[in-house]
Protein backbone atom coordinates (compact mmCIF):
# COMPACT_ATOMS: atom_id res chain seq x y z
CA UNK A 1 0.00 0.00 0.00
CA UNK A 2 1.28 3.11 -1.11
CA UNK A 3 1.28 6.77 1.24
CA UNK A 4 -1.67 8.45 1.73
CA UNK A 5 -1.45 11.55 0.16
CA UNK A 6 -4.68 13.71 0.29
CA UNK A 7 -8.29 13.38 1.40
CA UNK A 8 -11.55 13.79 -0.72
CA UNK A 9 -15.22 13.69 -0.32
CA UNK A 10 -18.09 13.60 -2.48
CA UNK A 11 -20.28 15.67 0.43
CA UNK A 12 -23.81 15.70 -1.48
CA UNK A 13 -27.61 16.17 -0.14
CA UNK A 14 -27.85 13.25 0.99
CA UNK A 15 -25.03 11.66 2.07
CA UNK A 16 -21.25 11.63 1.70
CA UNK A 17 -18.12 9.33 0.58
CA UNK A 18 -14.83 10.04 2.15
CA UNK A 19 -12.01 8.72 0.34
CA UNK A 20 -7.92 8.60 1.67
CA UNK A 21 -6.05 8.96 -1.86
CA UNK A 22 -2.50 7.56 -2.15
CA UNK A 23 0.07 8.87 -4.59
CA UNK A 24 -0.73 7.66 -7.82
CA UNK A 25 -4.63 8.42 -7.08
CA UNK A 26 -5.62 5.17 -5.97
CA UNK A 27 -8.13 4.80 -3.29
CA UNK A 28 -6.29 3.18 -0.02
CA UNK A 29 -9.13 3.22 2.42
CA UNK A 30 -12.94 5.01 2.14
CA UNK A 31 -16.29 5.74 4.16
CA UNK A 32 -19.48 5.22 2.07
CA UNK A 33 -22.02 6.02 4.75
CA UNK A 34 -21.34 10.07 5.68
CA UNK A 35 -24.37 12.04 6.04
CA UNK A 36 -25.44 14.26 3.26
CA UNK A 37 -25.21 18.20 4.47
CA UNK A 38 -29.03 18.43 5.34
CA UNK A 39 -28.49 15.32 7.82
CA UNK A 40 -25.70 17.51 9.41
CA UNK A 41 -27.59 19.24 12.21
CA UNK A 42 -27.01 22.92 12.70
CA UNK A 43 -23.98 23.06 10.11
CA UNK A 44 -21.65 21.20 12.41
CA UNK A 45 -19.58 20.26 9.38
CA UNK A 46 -16.64 20.49 10.97
CA UNK A 47 -17.17 17.61 13.82
CA UNK A 48 -19.19 15.37 10.91
CA UNK A 49 -16.22 15.57 9.06
CA UNK A 50 -13.96 14.44 11.91
CA UNK A 51 -16.22 11.65 12.76
CA UNK A 52 -15.88 10.39 9.10
CA UNK A 53 -12.59 10.52 8.91
CA UNK A 54 -11.57 9.55 12.02
CA UNK A 55 -8.17 7.62 12.66
CA UNK A 56 -7.45 8.58 9.24
CA UNK A 57 -3.48 10.93 8.80
CA UNK A 58 -3.66 14.93 8.50
CA UNK A 59 -3.80 15.57 5.17
CA UNK A 60 -4.69 17.87 2.39
CA UNK A 61 -8.49 17.80 2.06
CA UNK A 62 -10.46 18.27 -0.78
CA UNK A 63 -14.30 18.51 -0.78
CA UNK A 64 -17.06 18.00 -3.56
CA UNK A 65 -20.48 18.25 -4.26
CA UNK A 66 -23.12 20.31 -2.12
CA UNK A 67 -20.98 21.12 0.95
CA UNK A 68 -19.91 23.98 -1.50
CA UNK A 69 -23.61 25.03 -2.49
CA UNK A 70 -25.36 27.97 0.13
CA UNK A 71 -26.83 25.25 2.36
CA UNK A 72 -23.16 23.67 2.83
CA UNK A 73 -20.45 24.70 4.74
CA UNK A 74 -19.22 27.56 2.65
CA UNK A 75 -20.67 28.56 -0.54
CA UNK A 76 -17.97 27.99 -3.58
CA UNK A 77 -19.27 30.02 -6.33
CA UNK A 78 -19.86 28.73 -9.51
CA UNK A 79 -17.01 28.14 -12.70
CA UNK A 80 -18.85 28.72 -15.88
CA UNK A 81 -18.74 26.35 -18.99
CA UNK A 82 -16.45 25.72 -20.69
CA UNK A 83 -14.39 24.80 -18.01
CA UNK A 84 -11.30 22.43 -17.74
CA UNK A 85 -9.38 21.46 -14.54
CA UNK A 86 -7.43 24.62 -14.48
CA UNK A 87 -11.00 26.64 -14.25
CA UNK A 88 -11.89 24.67 -11.55
CA UNK A 89 -8.29 25.16 -9.37
CA UNK A 90 -9.08 29.03 -10.06
CA UNK A 91 -12.51 28.52 -8.46
CA UNK A 92 -11.07 26.67 -5.63
CA UNK A 93 -12.53 28.21 -2.80
CA UNK A 94 -10.39 27.99 0.38
CA UNK A 95 -11.49 27.07 4.28
CA UNK A 96 -9.47 26.46 7.60
CA UNK A 97 -10.87 23.92 9.90
CA UNK A 98 -9.05 22.63 13.11
CA UNK A 99 -5.45 24.41 11.65
CA UNK A 100 -5.57 22.26 8.46
CA UNK A 101 -6.47 24.10 4.80
CA UNK A 102 -9.39 22.43 2.91
CA UNK A 103 -10.30 23.26 -0.54
CA UNK A 104 -13.53 23.37 -1.88
CA UNK A 105 -14.33 22.29 -5.07
CA UNK A 106 -16.79 25.08 -7.32
CA UNK A 107 -19.97 23.69 -8.75
CA UNK A 108 -20.33 24.43 -12.76
CA UNK A 109 -22.94 26.31 -14.51
CA UNK A 110 -23.64 26.89 -18.07
CA UNK A 111 -26.36 28.26 -19.97
CA UNK A 112 -28.58 26.22 -22.40
CA UNK A 113 -31.44 28.27 -24.53
CA UNK A 114 -31.88 31.19 -22.25
CA UNK A 115 -31.97 28.15 -19.21
CA UNK A 116 -29.42 28.46 -16.70
CA UNK A 117 -28.26 25.07 -15.49
CA UNK A 118 -26.15 24.14 -12.39
CA UNK A 119 -23.89 20.88 -11.41
CA UNK A 120 -22.24 20.38 -7.72
CA UNK A 121 -20.11 17.39 -7.18
CA UNK A 122 -20.93 15.80 -10.75
CA UNK A 123 -17.92 17.95 -12.28
CA UNK A 124 -15.32 16.14 -10.49
CA UNK A 125 -16.72 13.19 -10.83
CA UNK A 126 -16.56 13.58 -14.88
CA UNK A 127 -12.67 14.96 -14.48
CA UNK A 128 -12.29 11.68 -12.99
CA UNK A 129 -13.42 9.11 -15.30
CA UNK A 130 -11.47 10.96 -18.21
CA UNK A 131 -8.58 10.40 -15.72
CA UNK A 132 -8.48 7.11 -15.45
CA UNK A 133 -9.93 6.38 -18.29
CA UNK A 134 -6.90 8.69 -20.07
CA UNK A 135 -9.11 10.32 -22.54
CA UNK A 136 -9.86 14.12 -22.72
CA UNK A 137 -13.89 13.95 -24.07
CA UNK A 138 -17.05 12.19 -24.54
CA UNK A 139 -20.18 12.09 -23.28
CA UNK A 140 -21.19 11.43 -20.34
CA UNK A 141 -24.32 10.37 -17.83
CA UNK A 142 -24.82 10.59 -14.36
CA UNK A 143 -28.55 9.60 -13.46
CA UNK A 144 -30.07 9.85 -10.30
CA UNK A 145 -32.27 12.46 -8.53
CA UNK A 146 -30.97 14.85 -11.24
CA UNK A 147 -29.53 13.21 -13.60
CA UNK A 148 -26.58 15.20 -16.13
CA UNK A 149 -25.88 14.93 -19.19
CA UNK A 150 -22.54 16.37 -19.75
CA UNK A 151 -20.50 16.80 -23.28
CA UNK A 152 -16.61 17.02 -22.94
CA UNK A 153 -14.02 18.09 -25.75
CA UNK A 154 -9.98 19.16 -25.09
CA UNK A 155 -10.21 18.18 -21.48
CA UNK A 156 -13.12 20.84 -21.02
CA UNK A 157 -16.91 20.31 -19.62
CA UNK A 158 -18.07 22.12 -22.69
CA UNK A 159 -22.37 22.39 -21.39
CA UNK A 160 -24.19 19.95 -20.08
CA UNK A 161 -28.21 19.55 -18.88
CA UNK A 162 -30.14 18.61 -15.86
CA UNK A 163 -32.99 16.09 -15.82
CA UNK A 164 -35.65 15.93 -12.92
CA UNK A 165 -35.94 12.06 -14.01
CA UNK A 166 -35.22 10.66 -10.52
CA UNK A 167 -37.22 13.37 -8.23
CA UNK A 168 -40.15 13.44 -10.17
CA UNK A 169 -40.64 9.58 -10.43
CA UNK A 170 -40.43 9.23 -6.59
CA UNK A 171 -42.87 12.27 -6.12
CA UNK A 172 -45.28 10.55 -9.08
CA UNK A 173 -44.69 7.66 -6.53
CA UNK A 174 -44.72 8.49 -3.71
CA UNK A 175 -47.32 11.70 -3.99
CA UNK A 176 -49.74 11.26 -6.51
CA UNK A 177 -52.73 8.65 -7.15
CA UNK A 178 -49.97 6.80 -9.56
CA UNK A 179 -48.42 5.13 -6.64
CA UNK A 180 -52.04 3.73 -5.51
CA UNK A 181 -52.15 0.35 -7.21
CA UNK A 182 -48.17 -0.23 -7.29
CA UNK A 183 -47.05 -2.91 -5.01
CA UNK A 184 -43.65 -3.38 -4.32
CA UNK A 185 -41.46 -6.57 -5.77
CA UNK A 186 -38.77 -7.23 -7.94
CA UNK A 187 -37.49 -5.10 -10.66
CA UNK A 188 -39.90 -5.90 -13.22
CA UNK A 189 -37.69 -5.45 -16.92
CA UNK A 190 -40.81 -6.13 -18.66
CA UNK A 191 -42.70 -3.28 -17.45
CA UNK A 192 -40.15 -0.94 -17.85
CA UNK A 193 -38.96 -1.88 -21.40
CA UNK A 194 -42.68 -1.22 -21.70
CA UNK A 195 -42.18 2.51 -20.36
CA UNK A 196 -39.45 3.24 -22.34
CA UNK A 197 -41.45 1.88 -25.56
CA UNK A 198 -44.14 3.84 -24.74
CA UNK A 199 -41.91 7.23 -24.28
CA UNK A 200 -41.12 6.78 -28.21
CA UNK A 201 -44.39 7.48 -28.86
CA UNK A 202 -44.38 11.14 -27.32
CA UNK A 203 -43.92 13.96 -29.59
CA UNK A 204 -44.57 16.55 -27.17
CA UNK A 205 -43.87 17.88 -23.52
CA UNK A 206 -47.26 17.77 -22.73
CA UNK A 207 -48.05 13.86 -24.31
CA UNK A 208 -46.21 12.92 -20.91
CA UNK A 209 -48.49 14.73 -18.68
CA UNK A 210 -51.43 12.84 -20.29
CA UNK A 211 -49.11 9.62 -20.89
CA UNK A 212 -48.12 9.42 -16.80
CA UNK A 213 -52.27 8.10 -16.73
CA UNK A 214 -51.10 5.11 -18.28
CA UNK A 215 -49.75 3.64 -15.23
CA UNK A 216 -52.85 4.22 -13.26
CA UNK A 217 -55.46 3.17 -16.21
CA UNK A 218 -53.09 0.05 -17.00
CA UNK A 219 -53.32 -1.14 -13.22
CA UNK A 220 -57.03 -0.42 -13.53
CA UNK A 221 -57.45 -2.81 -16.19
CA UNK A 222 -55.31 -4.85 -15.42
CA UNK A 223 -53.20 -4.66 -18.14
CA UNK A 224 -49.71 -4.68 -16.36
CA UNK A 225 -49.05 -6.40 -13.05
CA UNK A 226 -49.32 -4.21 -9.86
CA UNK A 227 -45.55 -4.92 -9.20
CA UNK A 228 -44.76 -3.87 -12.57
CA UNK A 229 -46.25 -0.27 -12.64
CA UNK A 230 -43.48 1.25 -10.76
CA UNK A 231 -40.68 -0.22 -13.54
CA UNK A 232 -43.32 1.32 -16.20
CA UNK A 233 -43.41 4.88 -14.66
CA UNK A 234 -39.63 4.38 -14.67
CA UNK A 235 -39.44 3.56 -17.71
CA UNK A 236 -41.58 6.24 -19.36
CA UNK A 237 -39.45 8.81 -17.74
CA UNK A 238 -36.10 7.30 -18.28
CA UNK A 239 -37.05 6.82 -22.15
CA UNK A 240 -38.10 10.50 -22.43
CA UNK A 241 -34.78 11.62 -20.40
CA UNK A 242 -32.75 9.90 -22.92
CA UNK A 243 -34.49 10.75 -26.07
CA UNK A 244 -33.91 14.16 -25.34
CA UNK A 245 -30.67 14.30 -24.15
CA UNK A 246 -29.68 11.94 -27.01
CA UNK A 247 -31.15 14.25 -29.85
CA UNK A 248 -27.26 14.93 -31.24
CA UNK A 249 -25.12 12.79 -29.76
CA UNK A 250 -23.16 10.21 -31.63
CA UNK A 251 -20.70 9.06 -29.32
CA UNK A 252 -21.42 6.29 -26.78
CA UNK A 253 -22.51 7.46 -23.84
CA UNK A 254 -19.99 6.68 -20.71
CA UNK A 255 -22.81 6.06 -17.89
CA UNK A 256 -21.12 7.08 -14.31
CA UNK A 257 -23.32 5.46 -11.66
CA UNK A 258 -23.81 2.71 -8.92
CA UNK A 259 -24.12 -0.48 -10.62
CA UNK A 260 -28.04 -0.91 -9.87
CA UNK A 261 -29.11 2.72 -11.24
CA UNK A 262 -26.39 2.23 -14.22
CA UNK A 263 -28.29 -1.18 -15.29
CA UNK A 264 -31.36 0.54 -15.70
CA UNK A 265 -30.17 3.44 -17.96
CA UNK A 266 -28.12 0.71 -20.11
CA UNK A 267 -31.13 -1.50 -21.08
CA UNK A 268 -33.01 2.24 -21.59
CA UNK A 269 -30.43 3.05 -24.10
CA UNK A 270 -29.73 -0.09 -25.57
CA UNK A 271 -33.69 -0.15 -26.00
CA UNK A 272 -33.63 3.29 -27.85
CA UNK A 273 -30.73 2.20 -29.83
CA UNK A 274 -27.73 3.62 -27.92
CA UNK A 275 -24.52 1.90 -26.56
CA UNK A 276 -23.06 3.02 -23.70
CA UNK A 277 -20.36 1.90 -21.34
CA UNK A 278 -19.98 1.92 -17.47
CA UNK A 279 -17.45 4.32 -15.72
CA UNK A 280 -14.79 2.80 -13.18
CA UNK A 281 -15.93 3.03 -9.56
CA UNK A 282 -14.51 5.42 -7.48
CA UNK A 283 -14.51 8.57 -10.39
CA UNK A 284 -14.90 11.28 -7.41
CA UNK A 285 -11.54 9.94 -5.76
CA UNK A 286 -9.76 10.41 -9.27
CA UNK A 287 -11.58 13.34 -10.28
CA UNK A 288 -10.14 14.43 -6.21
CA UNK A 289 -6.86 13.52 -7.35
CA UNK A 290 -6.91 15.51 -10.23
CA UNK A 291 -7.83 18.54 -8.98
CA UNK A 292 -5.76 18.71 -5.83
CA UNK A 293 -2.76 18.00 -7.99
CA UNK A 294 -3.48 20.33 -10.17
CA UNK A 295 -3.71 22.64 -7.57
CA UNK A 296 -0.51 22.08 -6.10
CA UNK A 297 -2.27 20.29 -2.63
CA UNK A 298 -0.51 16.86 -3.03
CA UNK B 1 -89.55 29.10 -6.98
CA UNK B 2 -90.62 25.84 -8.41
CA UNK B 3 -91.10 22.93 -6.92
CA UNK B 4 -88.14 20.31 -6.09
CA UNK B 5 -87.85 17.42 -8.89
CA UNK B 6 -84.29 15.58 -7.74
CA UNK B 7 -81.45 15.46 -5.59
CA UNK B 8 -78.29 15.53 -7.82
CA UNK B 9 -74.49 14.89 -5.65
CA UNK B 10 -71.41 15.59 -7.54
CA UNK B 11 -69.29 13.41 -5.35
CA UNK B 12 -65.27 13.19 -5.74
CA UNK B 13 -62.55 12.11 -4.10
CA UNK B 14 -61.79 15.89 -2.18
CA UNK B 15 -65.18 17.29 -2.14
CA UNK B 16 -68.89 16.59 -2.93
CA UNK B 17 -71.78 19.00 -3.58
CA UNK B 18 -75.19 18.90 -3.36
CA UNK B 19 -78.01 20.23 -5.61
CA UNK B 20 -81.85 20.61 -4.80
CA UNK B 21 -82.84 20.38 -8.47
CA UNK B 22 -86.30 22.31 -9.85
CA UNK B 23 -88.28 20.95 -12.29
CA UNK B 24 -86.81 23.10 -15.32
CA UNK B 25 -83.38 21.60 -13.80
CA UNK B 26 -82.85 24.66 -12.03
CA UNK B 27 -80.92 24.90 -8.98
CA UNK B 28 -83.02 25.64 -6.17
CA UNK B 29 -80.31 25.25 -3.14
CA UNK B 30 -76.82 23.63 -2.78
CA UNK B 31 -74.36 22.44 -0.52
CA UNK B 32 -71.16 23.10 -1.52
CA UNK B 33 -68.81 22.10 0.97
CA UNK B 34 -69.63 18.03 1.77
CA UNK B 35 -66.85 15.36 2.02
CA UNK B 36 -65.00 13.91 -0.47
CA UNK B 37 -65.58 10.33 -0.67
CA UNK B 38 -61.72 9.71 1.10
CA UNK B 39 -63.04 11.83 4.18
CA UNK B 40 -66.20 9.70 4.68
CA UNK B 41 -65.37 7.34 7.43
CA UNK B 42 -65.67 3.89 7.02
CA UNK B 43 -67.05 4.27 3.95
CA UNK B 44 -70.66 5.21 5.88
CA UNK B 45 -71.81 6.89 2.54
CA UNK B 46 -75.71 7.04 3.66
CA UNK B 47 -74.81 8.66 6.84
CA UNK B 48 -72.86 11.45 5.00
CA UNK B 49 -75.41 11.72 2.66
CA UNK B 50 -78.38 12.47 5.00
CA UNK B 51 -75.80 15.05 6.65
CA UNK B 52 -75.39 16.78 3.45
CA UNK B 53 -79.42 16.84 2.30
CA UNK B 54 -80.58 16.98 5.75
CA UNK B 55 -84.44 18.81 5.62
CA UNK B 56 -84.56 18.67 1.72
CA UNK B 57 -87.67 16.53 0.65
CA UNK B 58 -87.46 12.75 0.02
CA UNK B 59 -87.05 12.70 -4.01
CA UNK B 60 -85.08 10.55 -6.41
CA UNK B 61 -81.81 11.27 -6.16
CA UNK B 62 -79.02 10.68 -9.04
CA UNK B 63 -74.91 10.55 -8.04
CA UNK B 64 -71.77 11.09 -10.30
CA UNK B 65 -68.13 11.26 -9.39
CA UNK B 66 -66.26 8.67 -7.54
CA UNK B 67 -69.02 7.57 -5.33
CA UNK B 68 -69.72 4.92 -8.18
CA UNK B 69 -65.56 4.10 -8.11
CA UNK B 70 -63.92 0.79 -6.62
CA UNK B 71 -63.05 3.17 -3.20
CA UNK B 72 -67.15 4.92 -3.55
CA UNK B 73 -70.29 3.81 -2.65
CA UNK B 74 -70.81 0.70 -5.01
CA UNK B 75 -69.00 0.10 -8.36
CA UNK B 76 -70.68 1.19 -11.04
CA UNK B 77 -69.12 0.05 -14.27
CA UNK B 78 -68.05 2.49 -16.73
CA UNK B 79 -69.79 3.25 -20.00
CA UNK B 80 -67.08 2.94 -23.31
CA UNK B 81 -66.67 5.73 -25.85
CA UNK B 82 -68.09 7.30 -27.93
CA UNK B 83 -71.30 7.61 -25.56
CA UNK B 84 -74.52 9.76 -25.80
CA UNK B 85 -77.03 10.24 -22.79
CA UNK B 86 -78.79 6.65 -23.79
CA UNK B 87 -75.63 4.99 -23.04
CA UNK B 88 -74.88 6.76 -19.67
CA UNK B 89 -78.25 5.78 -18.91
CA UNK B 90 -78.49 2.33 -19.57
CA UNK B 91 -75.52 1.84 -17.29
CA UNK B 92 -76.37 3.58 -14.41
CA UNK B 93 -76.11 1.55 -11.07
CA UNK B 94 -78.76 1.21 -8.88
CA UNK B 95 -78.63 1.02 -5.07
CA UNK B 96 -81.02 1.53 -2.26
CA UNK B 97 -80.94 3.90 0.80
CA UNK B 98 -83.16 4.28 3.70
CA UNK B 99 -85.77 2.51 1.14
CA UNK B 100 -85.09 5.89 -1.51
CA UNK B 101 -83.73 4.92 -4.84
CA UNK B 102 -80.02 6.37 -5.97
CA UNK B 103 -78.84 6.09 -9.51
CA UNK B 104 -75.26 6.00 -9.69
CA UNK B 105 -73.81 7.34 -12.84
CA UNK B 106 -70.89 5.14 -14.66
CA UNK B 107 -67.47 6.42 -15.38
CA UNK B 108 -66.61 6.91 -19.45
CA UNK B 109 -63.81 4.80 -20.51
CA UNK B 110 -61.65 5.20 -24.16
CA UNK B 111 -58.78 4.41 -25.81
CA UNK B 112 -56.33 6.27 -27.29
CA UNK B 113 -53.06 4.66 -29.63
CA UNK B 114 -53.39 1.86 -26.61
CA UNK B 115 -53.47 3.61 -23.59
CA UNK B 116 -56.65 3.34 -21.71
CA UNK B 117 -58.72 6.56 -20.02
CA UNK B 118 -61.01 7.11 -16.75
CA UNK B 119 -63.44 9.51 -16.22
CA UNK B 120 -65.90 9.83 -13.68
CA UNK B 121 -68.44 12.97 -12.67
CA UNK B 122 -66.86 15.14 -16.13
CA UNK B 123 -69.25 13.27 -18.12
CA UNK B 124 -71.62 14.25 -16.19
CA UNK B 125 -70.72 18.09 -16.30
CA UNK B 126 -70.02 18.09 -20.16
CA UNK B 127 -73.65 16.72 -20.79
CA UNK B 128 -74.91 19.35 -18.30
CA UNK B 129 -72.82 22.19 -20.44
CA UNK B 130 -73.96 20.92 -23.81
CA UNK B 131 -77.91 21.13 -21.97
CA UNK B 132 -77.34 24.29 -20.98
CA UNK B 133 -76.02 25.80 -23.98
CA UNK B 134 -78.35 23.85 -26.42
CA UNK B 135 -75.35 22.42 -28.24
CA UNK B 136 -74.66 19.38 -29.27
CA UNK B 137 -71.07 19.14 -29.97
CA UNK B 138 -68.13 21.19 -29.06
CA UNK B 139 -64.56 20.76 -27.46
CA UNK B 140 -64.82 20.95 -23.46
CA UNK B 141 -62.12 21.40 -21.44
CA UNK B 142 -62.42 20.17 -17.51
CA UNK B 143 -58.85 21.47 -15.75
CA UNK B 144 -57.97 20.61 -12.71
CA UNK B 145 -56.43 17.78 -10.36
CA UNK B 146 -56.84 15.53 -13.18
CA UNK B 147 -57.53 17.82 -16.58
CA UNK B 148 -59.65 16.34 -19.02
CA UNK B 149 -60.38 17.44 -22.40
CA UNK B 150 -62.96 16.14 -24.55
CA UNK B 151 -64.63 16.08 -28.14
CA UNK B 152 -68.48 16.50 -28.41
CA UNK B 153 -69.90 15.47 -31.42
CA UNK B 154 -73.86 14.53 -32.31
CA UNK B 155 -74.18 14.85 -28.76
CA UNK B 156 -72.16 12.22 -28.30
CA UNK B 157 -69.03 12.08 -25.88
CA UNK B 158 -66.17 10.92 -28.69
CA UNK B 159 -63.25 10.56 -27.09
CA UNK B 160 -61.10 12.17 -24.16
CA UNK B 161 -57.54 12.29 -22.49
CA UNK B 162 -56.61 13.15 -19.04
CA UNK B 163 -53.50 15.34 -18.38
CA UNK B 164 -52.25 14.93 -14.71
CA UNK B 165 -51.31 18.70 -14.85
CA UNK B 166 -52.59 19.96 -11.43
CA UNK B 167 -51.58 16.97 -9.34
CA UNK B 168 -48.44 17.16 -11.09
CA UNK B 169 -47.84 20.34 -10.11
CA UNK B 170 -48.48 19.34 -6.64
CA UNK B 171 -46.44 16.86 -5.90
CA UNK B 172 -43.23 19.01 -7.72
CA UNK B 173 -44.18 21.95 -5.74
CA UNK B 174 -45.03 20.42 -2.06
CA UNK B 175 -42.88 17.39 -2.56
CA UNK B 176 -39.00 18.26 -4.93
CA UNK B 177 -36.46 20.99 -4.78
CA UNK B 178 -38.53 22.80 -6.56
CA UNK B 179 -40.70 24.54 -3.73
CA UNK B 180 -37.42 25.08 -1.80
CA UNK B 181 -37.05 28.51 -3.10
CA UNK B 182 -40.49 29.18 -3.84
CA UNK B 183 -42.16 32.27 -1.88
CA UNK B 184 -46.20 32.76 -1.97
CA UNK B 185 -47.66 35.59 -2.62
CA UNK B 186 -50.24 37.10 -5.02
CA UNK B 187 -50.35 35.61 -8.01
CA UNK B 188 -47.85 36.55 -10.51
CA UNK B 189 -48.89 37.09 -14.41
CA UNK B 190 -46.01 37.33 -15.59
CA UNK B 191 -44.38 34.80 -14.02
CA UNK B 192 -47.01 32.76 -15.00
CA UNK B 193 -46.62 33.56 -18.80
CA UNK B 194 -42.96 33.11 -18.89
CA UNK B 195 -43.70 29.31 -18.34
CA UNK B 196 -46.20 29.15 -20.74
CA UNK B 197 -44.18 30.89 -23.12
CA UNK B 198 -41.01 28.41 -21.88
CA UNK B 199 -43.42 25.35 -22.59
CA UNK B 200 -43.65 26.19 -26.36
CA UNK B 201 -39.69 25.77 -27.02
CA UNK B 202 -39.99 22.05 -25.27
CA UNK B 203 -40.20 19.60 -28.27
CA UNK B 204 -40.06 16.63 -26.71
CA UNK B 205 -41.71 14.36 -23.55
CA UNK B 206 -38.03 14.47 -22.03
CA UNK B 207 -37.46 18.25 -22.94
CA UNK B 208 -39.81 18.88 -19.62
CA UNK B 209 -38.05 16.56 -17.19
CA UNK B 210 -35.20 19.47 -18.51
CA UNK B 211 -37.11 22.78 -18.45
CA UNK B 212 -38.65 21.82 -14.98
CA UNK B 213 -35.15 22.79 -13.08
CA UNK B 214 -35.70 26.34 -14.55
CA UNK B 215 -37.72 26.57 -11.42
CA UNK B 216 -35.24 25.97 -9.66
CA UNK B 217 -32.33 28.01 -11.44
CA UNK B 218 -34.19 31.09 -12.44
CA UNK B 219 -34.71 31.60 -8.93
CA UNK B 220 -30.63 30.50 -8.11
CA UNK B 221 -29.56 33.07 -10.21
CA UNK B 222 -32.37 35.77 -9.48
CA UNK B 223 -33.94 36.21 -12.87
CA UNK B 224 -37.13 35.63 -11.24
CA UNK B 225 -38.23 36.88 -8.13
CA UNK B 226 -39.28 34.13 -5.36
CA UNK B 227 -43.14 34.88 -5.32
CA UNK B 228 -43.28 34.30 -9.18
CA UNK B 229 -41.84 30.47 -9.44
CA UNK B 230 -44.72 28.48 -8.46
CA UNK B 231 -46.72 30.94 -11.24
CA UNK B 232 -43.75 29.68 -13.82
CA UNK B 233 -43.48 26.09 -13.09
CA UNK B 234 -47.88 26.16 -13.23
CA UNK B 235 -47.24 28.05 -16.51
CA UNK B 236 -44.80 25.48 -18.06
CA UNK B 237 -46.95 22.98 -16.91
CA UNK B 238 -49.91 24.13 -18.22
CA UNK B 239 -48.54 25.06 -21.57
CA UNK B 240 -47.38 21.88 -22.16
CA UNK B 241 -51.06 19.99 -21.58
CA UNK B 242 -52.30 23.02 -23.88
CA UNK B 243 -50.38 22.64 -26.90
CA UNK B 244 -50.51 18.34 -26.65
CA UNK B 245 -54.54 18.64 -26.32
CA UNK B 246 -54.81 21.32 -29.16
CA UNK B 247 -53.23 19.74 -31.80
CA UNK B 248 -55.63 18.63 -33.92
CA UNK B 249 -58.69 21.29 -31.91
CA UNK B 250 -60.17 24.22 -34.21
CA UNK B 251 -63.29 24.96 -32.32
CA UNK B 252 -63.51 27.28 -29.45
CA UNK B 253 -62.16 25.04 -26.34
CA UNK B 254 -65.20 25.13 -23.60
CA UNK B 255 -64.23 25.50 -20.06
CA UNK B 256 -66.00 24.19 -17.14
CA UNK B 257 -64.22 24.93 -14.11
CA UNK B 258 -64.15 27.36 -10.97
CA UNK B 259 -63.79 31.40 -12.38
CA UNK B 260 -59.67 31.25 -10.63
CA UNK B 261 -58.76 28.07 -12.68
CA UNK B 262 -60.34 28.98 -15.78
CA UNK B 263 -58.85 32.24 -15.73
CA UNK B 264 -55.36 30.98 -15.77
CA UNK B 265 -56.23 28.24 -18.61
CA UNK B 266 -58.25 31.19 -20.64
CA UNK B 267 -54.99 33.24 -19.91
CA UNK B 268 -52.80 30.23 -21.67
CA UNK B 269 -55.09 29.96 -24.41
CA UNK B 270 -55.02 33.65 -25.58
CA UNK B 271 -51.40 33.47 -24.98
CA UNK B 272 -50.85 30.64 -27.24
CA UNK B 273 -53.45 31.45 -29.82
CA UNK B 274 -56.59 29.91 -28.93
CA UNK B 275 -59.99 30.82 -28.08
CA UNK B 276 -61.83 29.81 -25.29
CA UNK B 277 -65.23 30.27 -23.64
CA UNK B 278 -66.16 29.87 -19.82
CA UNK B 279 -69.26 27.13 -19.15
CA UNK B 280 -71.91 28.93 -16.75
CA UNK B 281 -71.92 27.15 -13.20
CA UNK B 282 -74.07 24.43 -12.15
CA UNK B 283 -73.19 22.30 -15.24
CA UNK B 284 -72.77 19.25 -12.67
CA UNK B 285 -76.71 19.48 -11.76
CA UNK B 286 -77.45 20.05 -15.49
CA UNK B 287 -75.83 16.73 -16.15
CA UNK B 288 -77.78 14.97 -13.70
CA UNK B 289 -81.14 16.63 -14.75
CA UNK B 290 -80.41 15.79 -17.93
CA UNK B 291 -79.38 12.00 -16.84
CA UNK B 292 -82.12 11.60 -14.66
CA UNK B 293 -84.60 12.78 -17.19
CA UNK B 294 -83.77 10.86 -19.46
CA UNK B 295 -83.91 7.88 -16.99
CA UNK B 296 -87.13 8.60 -16.01
CA UNK B 297 -86.27 8.96 -12.78
CA UNK B 298 -87.95 12.68 -12.76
Amino acid sequence: MSNPHLIGLDWGTTACRAYLIGAGGEVLARVTDGPGILRVESGAFGAALDTMIAGWPALPMILSGMIGSRQGWKEAPYAHCPAATGDIVAALTRIEHAGRAIALVPGLSCENGGMPDVMRGEETQILGALEIAKQDGGVFLLPGTHSKWAGVTGGCIASFRTFMTGEVFGALKDHTILGRLMREGAPDADGFARGVRASTTLTSAGALLNRLFATRTYGLMNRLPDTALSDYLSGLLVGAEIAEATKQIENPVTIIASPALAHRYTEALKLLGHESALAPADCGAAGHWRIARAAGLC
